[in-house]
C-alpha cells in the first residue's frame, strides 16, 4: 500500500498564552512538529504535547525557531552558522528529552518561520542546520522545501531529508511555490487542494500557476492548524487520501517518496 | 588509592558578556556544573566549555538555574513541582546534546543558585528536580547538600546523589553549613581550608564553629572559579589533597562516599 | 452625583498570543491597567490598547509585573527593594511614553500578580514600588489593596493611593478579601456581587463570610475581562451602578473616596 | 570658542556581568549613549550610569537596539518600520524616566549596533526610529552617520539630527566610511588620528584613503569604552582637542555644526 506522511507544526503555546488546535489536529496528521521554547512553546506544553503526540502515536519533530518570542520566530536574524548551529542543537536537545520522557523518540527537525526560509537560500543557515541534526545522530530526518540550500546541506552530511508538498498553494512554471503577494497563490478550495494533491501522489505532477503540468517530488504534506477551517482542511485531505488509496503515516517508515 | 572529587560552575558566560576562569580552573576539578542557558550561557559557551572540559578530561555536569539572566538565577522564583520539573528537564536535554556533541557524555546535574537552596528545603521542587533527572536516565548523578530535601527526593526515586562539602565555609554543631551573614562563615586562610578538608576526608569529621567536632558525609567538594583568588584556592586544594594520597576523580567513577 | 471607578487589567496579549476582551471592556471602564512588557504586553500591543483606551476615555494606567512571561507574572520572586524600584520605574516610563504617544497621559500604577501580592505584605517591595512611583512624579496613583504595606509605604512617601474593591469576592470578619481556597471565596451570581457592592458604596459596609457586616473603604472596583462571563459581569456592574445613581468615573477626577 | 561632542556608549552592563569601563570614560566624554535593557542593559545599570553621568555633567542619551541579549543587539533583525517604532519608543520612555529620576534629563537618541546600521540603510526602519523620536517629543536629537537613510527621514520630520565623525576610521573618496574588512580602515596610531580629527575639524576635510583630501561633516565623534586602550585614546583626543583650542561639550548647547 502507498503511503504519505501528513506533517503540521504544534506545542506552539507559551505560558498562559494558547495558540493552535493541537489535539484536534493530532486526529489527522502522521508528523508533528513541536515548538522548542524559542519562538513558542515552554517545557509545560512541550510536554503536554509531545504526550498527546505519542497517545495518538504521532511522529514527533523538533521544531527549532529563531529567539524571538515576541515575534513568533517570523523576524529573520542575521545569524552564523556557529550560531545557527548552536540554536538548533540546542533545541533538539530539549525535545529530544521530552520526547524520550513521554514514552516516544524524537524522528525528524524542522525549522520554524524565518529560520525555515532562511536556510532554504542561505548555505551557511542550512548548513548550521544540517551540522546540529547530523551532531543530535540518531539518523534524524530534516524536513524542508525540495531542492533548495538545506536539501544540499543535507544530502552533504548523508541527512535523510524529507521534502515538503503545500497543499493549499499555487506552484510556478518550475516547481517551485509561488509567493503569497501573487495572486492565485493561495488555494482556498478544499476539494480542489485535494484533488491536486492526490494527483501530484499518482503523477509526480501539479498543474502549474500557468496551466502546464509540472514535477512535484516530496515525501511529506505540509498542514496548518491554527484556525478551525484549516483543522477541517486537514480532515478533508486526510480523508481524501485515504479514499484515493494513501495510507497516512510518518515518512520514516517505509514511505518510498514521490520523485 | 582513595579519591575525591572536586567540582566548579562553569560556562557562566552568556553572549558577549564574559564571567570566569573556566580554563584555568579546568586544570584543578574532576567535574563541572555548566550552565544551560537559563541563568547563565548559550549554546556557544555551552559548546565550547564542555569541548574544554572533555578535553581535560573533566566530568561533565548540567546546572540548570531559574529561567532569569537578569537575577543570575539567585532570586528565587515560586516554582510548582510541575514547574520545576520541566524547567530542569528542559536544560538537561540541552545540557546533554552539546556533551554528546564534544564526544563526551552527561554525568550528573547540580541546580543552580536560589533552584539548589530552595530545592534544599522546599520538597516540591526537590521531587520536581528528582523527577527530571530520573526520567532523564542514564544514570545521572544528582549533586546537593547532606541531608536536605533534595537527598530525600533523590533517595525515593534511587537516584545516585553525590553529597557536596564546602572548603571554604565553617559548620555548625549539627554539620550544617553556618550561613553566610554570621562571623566566621568564611574562611579565607587557603591553608586552613585545605587542612580542614583533609582532616574531614580522613577523619569523618571537621571542627565546627563551637570548636567540637562534627560528622561531615560527603562524595565532591564544591569550589568556585569566579576570581583569581578562587582559581590559586584550587590549585592549592587540588595540591594539598594530592600530597595526601588522595587522587582527585570523578564521583561517579569508583569514587568510594566518604561517610 | 456620587462617582466611583471600575479598573480592568488589559493589553496582556504578547506577540502572535491573544488573551483578554479588551476592546469590550473598554465600555464598561473607567481606568485600564495596561500590560508593560514584562509579564505580558508588548510595545505593538501596549500603543494599540493605549490608543483604544484613549479613544473610549479611559484612564490609562501602567500594570507592571516581575519579569516572567512565561509565569505571566503570577510566581513570586525574591526581588529587593532596589531591584522592585528598578523594574517598576523603567515599566512607568515605557507605559508612560506610550500614553503620550497616543495623546493621553499616565494616571496611575498598579501592580500586576505576584508583585501585587508581594508588595501588598512584604515592605519592603512596597517601598520600591512606592519609591519608583514617587520618582515618576507627576502625581501618580498607586492602586492596591486598602491597609496593606503598599498603602502604608504611599502614604509615607505621599502619594495618592486608591484603594480597591472586588465585586466577585468575599470579605472575612475583619474586612480583608477572603482566600481563594476557602469554600464560598468567590461570588458567582452576578445579580448578588452588584447588590453587594451597591450597598457597600451607599453604607460603606459588606456582609461578610460569617453574617455580620464589616467596614469596607474602597476608591476603585477591580474588575476581570479574560472571559466572556466577566464582560458580562462588568455589563451588569456598570449598568446596576448607574441605575443606582452611580457615576462611573476615574478615581482621581474628583471621585470622593468612600470611607 | 569654537566646541565639539564627544559620545560614547555606555550601561552595557547586565545583570552580574561586567562590560565597558564606563566611570573613566566619563571623564572625558561629553554625551553618554547608555543602554536601555534590550540588547544591553537593565534598571539597575541605568539607573547608576545615568547618576554617574548626571554627576560628570555629560549629557544623556537613550542607546536602544534589538531585543536580542545574546547577540548583544549586532545581529540584524527584519524588524518593520512599526516594530521600530514600537521598540524604540519603549526604550526611549525607559531610558527618559531613569534620566529623570537622577536629576538629569535626556537629550538624544542614538540606535545600537545592527539596528544602527540598518536604519542608515534601510528608509523603513529609518522612518521607525524618526517617528519614535518625533513622538518622544521634548526636540530630542537623533544620532547617526552623515547622509544617511536616517538623516533623511530625521530632515522630514524636522528631528535636529548630529552627524558622527568617527576618529579612528579610514574615509573613502566619497566621504565614507571605509568598511572595517578593507585594509587600512582601521586607524591604529592614536596621535594621527587625533591630528586627523582637529584637521577635519579645522578645515571640514579628511584625507581619504586614496591620499585626496575628502569633506567630512560632523556635529560629534563617536568614540570606543570597551578596552583600557580605548580609554587611553579617548584620553589622548580630549587633550589634543583641548590643547588645539576645542571645548569638548554636548552637541546640542549651542555646538556649531561643522560643515
Amino acid at each position: 500500500m502507498k503511503t504519505i506522511d501528513l506533517n503540521a507544526d504544534m506545542g506552539e503555546s507559551f505560558g498562559s498564552w494558547t495558540m493552535g488546535l493541537d489535539t484536534m489536529l493530532l486526529e489527522y496528521v502522521s508528523s508533528a512538529n513541536i515548538a522548542c521554547g524559542w519562538h513558542a512553546g515552554d517545557p509545560t506544553h512541550m510536554a503536554a504535547t509531545m504526550h498527546a503526540a505519542a497517545l495518538a502515536n504521532v511522529a514527533i519533530g523538533a521544531h527549532p525557531g529563531y529567539p524571538d518570542l515576541a515575534g513568533f520566530g517570523r523576524r529573520s536574524m542575521a545569524f552564523t552558522e556557529a550560531e545557527t548551529y548552536g540554536a538548533v542543537l540546542y533545541q533538539i536537545g530539549a525535545a529530544r528529552i521530552f520526547a524520550q520522557a513521554s514514552g516516544s523518540a524524537l524522528t525528524h527537525v524542522k525549522a520554524h518561520g524565518a529560520l525555515y526560509s532562511d536556510a532554504s537560500v542561505d548555505p551557511a543557515r542550512a548548513r548550521g542546520i544540517a551540522r546540529a541534526v547530523k551532531a543530535a545522530g540518531e539518523n534524524l530526518y530534516l524536513l524542508g522545501l525540495p531542492g533548495c540550500e538545506l536539501e544540499k546541506a543535507a544530502a552533504k552530511l548523508e541527512i535523510p531529508y524529507a521534502r515538503e508538498f503545500f497543499a493549499d498553494r499555487a506552484y510556478d512554471g518550475q516547481g517551485r511555490l509561488l509567493a503569497r503577494s501573487n495572486p492565485g497563490a493561495l488555494i482556498h478550495d478544499a476539494d480542489l487542494a485535494v484533488r491536486r494533491t492526490i494527483a501530484a501522489l499518482e503523477t509526480g505532477f501539479v498543474d502549474s500557476i500557468c496551466g502546464a503540468p509540472v514535477a512535484v517530488a516530496f515525501d511529506t504534506i505540509c498542514l496548518h492548524g491554527d484556525n478551525p477551517q484549516a483543522v477541517q482542511f486537514a480532515q478533508a485531505l486526510r480523508r481524501g487520501l485515504e479514499s484515493a488509496g494513501f495510507a497516512v503515516a510518518p515518512f520514516h517508515h517505509g514511505a518510498s517518496p514521490i520523485r
